[in-house]
């Protein structure tokens, strides 16, 4: 059986599956920031081609998907199932972007987690043995999720300083089973004990030395915050929850990863973060980084508190982590995208703004 | 490995798990309905003691996942993983429902098909080994669905015949792993080959006899038709597929199932569906029941085509057909839920309602 259930929430693959190739697909303010020269491909008018916000987005997703098959040199047609979501109602960026492809399909919604939330089941499903090939897509887009979460982007509305900028994009990663039964013997999932990809792997692949090792599924946690303007705040306990209890459930602490890099809670849900945490008796500035805050340029972007949305961690693991781990320089991640649960409806209604994190345990392998 | 990967979208497992407790909450209309004395808990006013119809929701979850537990005499706390999902934007009835069971949790979307992709995962993930207790549950509510789909009640507006009427009501159910190894060497998923309870679970649970014997992960199948008001012929085509594909990937037909179950096509969608499979080469006519036909008597309860959403097949499973089952009267039954791919965005904006529909094998086991 391949899988070793640690603690509460984790599990931990014996056989861990890889992730064979990734895609980001982002706007225009996307290509301006810090990473932009890493996406694969960027637009100008952030529109796509198409006449809405919400068909743009499903044209990321569809173009990051095809993008990932691609690098892989898969068809859509080798893909067991596919897992994905996105922020809007009824995950329509999903349904429009993915029909196409013709993949068995699970649809998610985790908020702004949700792109571990389909990592995770992906690397499930794929370390099950449940078929060769998972894709696991999130998006998200800055027209789209205004219109949904706030106003149209024609009312030009202020923003408070703890806001988040939505990050117009769509990440793809194809994870791939490892060869059966290579080390299912030796109950651990460490980096010099996986099988070796043959020669084909290696010729055809862009990455071939990250898999997914293990996943911490989250917990909704709701510390009663309800300002939907400061999704930092809200989402930081939930970040907090995931990152001690994948310490607990491994046995492993802040030492033990080369970077724990959490999914959009930006500035003001940073510094909430180290205080939650040490209050713990864990230290994880030396080693934190948050994707919404990675993403854009403070100083010359205007986002506040930083990026968030379901694509800012998708593209961010894309382009610029992943490779970190694929070129061995981070042996060891623990990726940990974060949700706020929240919706116009339940916001008017004065309910609470919970927030959940998923870990996704990310290693170098040769 | 407890799989056997079967033709394009099927999985069947070779150590079954099984659903060892279901509940059934439901409103008042429900509650007059032809099943109405079979669920577990009704409420007259359709609110739960809430102020909002969202709230009224989110504590039919609950309760239904309380009442699936406590059936089963398990904790919370013994649930490896939670798999839920509503009809609400941005899945809030599922994270306000299920927030107090403190269960990590994967939000899921796929409209009315959500309790087959929730069983679905549940099933895979037990399976799979990732823990011995999944839950699933799905909601949907009438007041909080056209609020959210069409218009609040207060306008009292008026609907077509083709429109279904959307069912107040959540099903819960507990899925627990087999016995590690009971029969994992002769490869099928068969009856009599399976693990017996122990006699600690043949007293303590009300259900012993069914087991997710496999699943049909459904594609997303669009025909083209933009008529929300006639989810039926919008779904049909996927549950068409889902179907067939059942029957391609496991060498069955219509003969070896006793009885092919859709979630909510309505009386509009089974019609379509039955051409649509006659167009395959199978006749199901014998053999179909429609949950959103059996939950409300046409003749007198006014609901059109019949009843649907998230909690309709749900709530028909727990309190009608997982009984069947048990008792022997039915030994296989494939269970189709349907969805149908749309928001109010999509539609304003002109976009077709492509359906999705997941089939879950359920079999009587002794």
């Amino acid at each position: 059986m391949n899988r070793i259930i640690k603690g509460k929430q984790s599990l931990l693959f014996e056989n861990a599956p890889y992730i064979v190739s990734a895609a980001s697909v982002t706007g225009s303010k996307e290509a301006e920031g810090p990473l932009g020269k890493l996406f694969d491909m960027t637009n100008e008018d952030d529109l796509f081609g198409a006449q809405t916000w919400e068909e743009a987005e499903s044209t990321m997703q569809k173009e990051a998907c095809v993008l990932a098959l691609g690098k892989a040199h898969v068809k859509a047609d080798e893909i067991r199932y596919l897992f994905g979501g996105d922020l809007l109602r009824q995950g329509i960026a999903t349904s429009m972007g993915v029909e196409a492809l013709q993949i068995p399909m699970f649809g998610l919604y985790g908020a702004c987690s949700t792109s571990g939330e389909a990592l995770a089941l992906a690397g499930m499903s794929a370390a099950a043995g449940y078929g060769k090939y998972m894709l696991a897509v999130t998006s998200s887009h800055f027209g789209s999720a205004e219109k949904e979460f706030r106003f149209p982007l024609g009312y030009a509305n202020q923003r408070p300083l703890s806001a988040h900028w939505t990050v117009t994009g769509s990440g793809a990663f194809l994870v791939r089973a490892a060869e059966p039964d290579s080390d299912s013997k030796n109950g651990q999932s460490r980096c010099e004990k996986t099988a070796l990809p043959s020669e084909d792997d290696i010729s055809t692949a862009h990455i071939s030395h990250v898999r997914i090792a293990g996943v911490t599924i989250g917990k909704i946690v709701d510390y009663g915050l309800k300002d939907s303007q400061n999704m930092g705040a809200c989402m930081a306990p939930a970040a907090m929850d995931t990152i001690v209890q994948n310490f607990e459930d491994t046995g492993r602490n802040e030492q033990d990863y080369d970077r724990i890099i959490t999914g959009d809670l930006g500035y003001v849900g940073q510094s909430i973060l180290f205080d939650l945490v040490r209050g713990k008796g864990y230290d994880i500035r030396k080693i934190h980084l948050d994707c919404g805050m990675t993403i854009f340029d403070r100083e010359t972007q205007d986002t506040h508190a930083g990026g968030s949305g379901c694509g800012c961690a998708a593209v961010t693991l894309a382009s610029f982590i992943l490779p970190k781990i694929e070129n061995g320089e981070w042996k060891r991640v623990l990726f940990v995208p974060t949700g706020a649960l929240m919706s116009t409806v339940s916001f008017n209604e004065g309910a609470s703004v919970p927030g959940i994190a998923h870990g996704i345990i990310l290693e170098h392998w040769t």
